[in-house]
């Protein structure tokens, strides 16, 4: 190996599985951070649109509270996505994550493009589509690590 | 209601209920949060021990940057601890979110304190434990949500 060059990680994937899997999770994580430093965490679903994570608030219940991610957004768009597989056998375990910087769209063409992603990703959504804003992350990094590899 | 008085937030759900589901989950996700301010996520096993919650660094192949969580908690404490329940059925959604401040324990009773707990939650460790360092995490502060509630 050439001095200075890295090894590969072990358990490393290549982009593209990495992409793959993001684009085909249900679910992810998503990490801001607040104010003073403390890192928040919600579940959430997405949909992946090239080299953007979108998602939207949507219509359920929530208190005010609930919106700390906007907030957390709004003051530092640092942000982590982070989906990944749990199973019982652990040389099945995978997980990819997305380092990027997030941004707050609330209304227009982007904010439509967006709820469509979603609504084509979870029909769930269809009877009642997300009103938004929408948080939309241009990825920066992305890795993903496989226990199989 | 009384002046001043907060409204019971919609979807939050008993203590006692968010730590049940907590203990009883078998992954999680630990938020960090670098001297950058930038947030970090991994997917990781755990035990609650009463109001902490337990892990440990195992002995699958990892490259210096998967100890990133153990640098960040030595120069940031605070972190949050995700569980969620993710299903197609959206009313069957939940999700236990632990805000605390963690610390590196490297060896002595603690750490084979948390190597037991772990062992015992689960098997796959009882070939070969983890070997540590453990990360131990006070809880200060639990909140659980339901789409049933």
């Amino acid at each position: 190996m050439a001095a200075g060059a890295r090894p590969p990680r072990v358990g490393a994937v290549q982009e593209r599985v990495a992409l793959e899997r993001l684009a085909g999770a249900r679910v992810g994580r998503l990490a801001t951070v607040d104010p003073l430093g403390n890192p928040h965490l919600v579940p959430f679903v997405f949909a992946l649109d090239g080299g953007r994570i979108v998602s939207a608030v949507d219509h359920k219940p929530k208190g005010s509270r609930d919106l700390r991610r906007i907030q957390n957004i709004l003051g530092n768009p640092s942000v982590t996505v982070l989906v990944d597989h749990y199973r019982e056998d652990w040389s099945r375990l995978w997980w990819v994550r997305a380092d990027g910087r997030a941004r707050i769209v609330s209304d227009g063409a982007e904010l439509e493009r967006v709820v469509s992603l979603l609504t084509v990703k979870y029909r769930q959504y269809r009877a009642r589509p997300p009103s938004g804003p929408a948080i939309v992350i241009d990825i920066h990094r992305i890795r993903g690590w496989s226990a199989d590899t």
